[in-house]
């Protein structure tokens, strides 16, 4: 089973493929098979640079077929220019992914913060630092967006055991009412 | 040829494809051929909001074979909520639209006021009339989204003369540099 996280952005758009440990594996770990960022030319016209990361998006989706994407939700940029344009890439990824079968969940900054680093006030370099661990890089994963997108498809691993529980806890409570 | 104006927005999604009058027509007038709002569940996901809204601007591309999209610049939002789906939203029908085949061109809210009310300052129901003029429509376009849609491909279709001879002239002095 194949998780995507996307750190979404129009400049650097950091991804990372993890492949989710076998329920009954004695090695729990998560692996990466894909980790990176999709860069598109800052010298050309947006609606050029959207299609390029929307083909990018779609090329990623259907060489791993993922089961879900985790991306970042958000919930306040200071600049109105990047808010647009993380907006823009966003809104991109997510529609791609359902199209392509995919299950999305977003994550807020804490939410992935505390997944991977075990506080919410975790910076950067932490981060950095927690992914390689988690994921046994010989080092930290660079730039920091494809550091955030692997700490966004780890932090759905962590939850998806409490997800499935939360699904499976509704899904009695309505066939018994 | 068509030309499809949109103005993007997850629970309102204007829409306008209109048909450029002929070079040698007695009449020039524009004619709307689709004018509208896609709307997509206010109580849904909104990865799912934005996939729906994805596959509608699809069908409507590969219905009209627009020529050009025309979109709105989107320059200031107040509220950073807002501006993250009409981000979203636009992001997703300028990508689409390129990997149509589509030319995509934005104007700001200024350029098309100017263009369809002869002023930047025109307020939302001097547009909507001046929609209905300009198209022989019977009733001013309802909801507004509809009315800015069809005013984003007039402003298109005013601005594209000047632009086929800018991009002649461009085109001329590179070949005689």
């Amino acid at each position: 089973v194949f998780v995507l996280g996307i750190d979404p952005g129009l400049s650097r758009c950091g991804y990372c493929v993890l492949e989710a440990p076998a329920a009954n594996a004695r090695d729990r770990a998560a692996r990466a098979v894909a980790l990176g960022v999709i860069r598109t030319p800052p010298d050309a016209a947006v609606h050029l640079r959207l299609a390029e990361l929307q083909n990018e998006l779609r090329d990623l989706m259907a060489e791993y077929s993922p089961s879900a994407l985790a991306v970042e939700r958000v919930l306040f940029q200071v600049n109105v220019r990047t808010a647009m344009s993380v907006g823009q890439a966003s809104g991109i990824a997510m529609a791609e992914a359902v199209n392509a079968g995919c299950d999305v969940v977003e994550y807020s900054p804490n939410e992935v913060k505390s997944a991977v680093a075990g506080w919410g006030g975790a910076d950067k370099a932490q981060v950095q630092t927690m992914v390689q661990t988690l994921l046994g890089l010989p080092t930290p994963p660079h730039p920091p967006d494809a550091a955030d997108a692997a700490a966004l498809a780890l932090c759905h691993l962590a939850m998806a055991p409490m997800r499935e529980a939360a699904r499976r806890a509704t899904a009695r409570s309505e066939m018994s009412a």
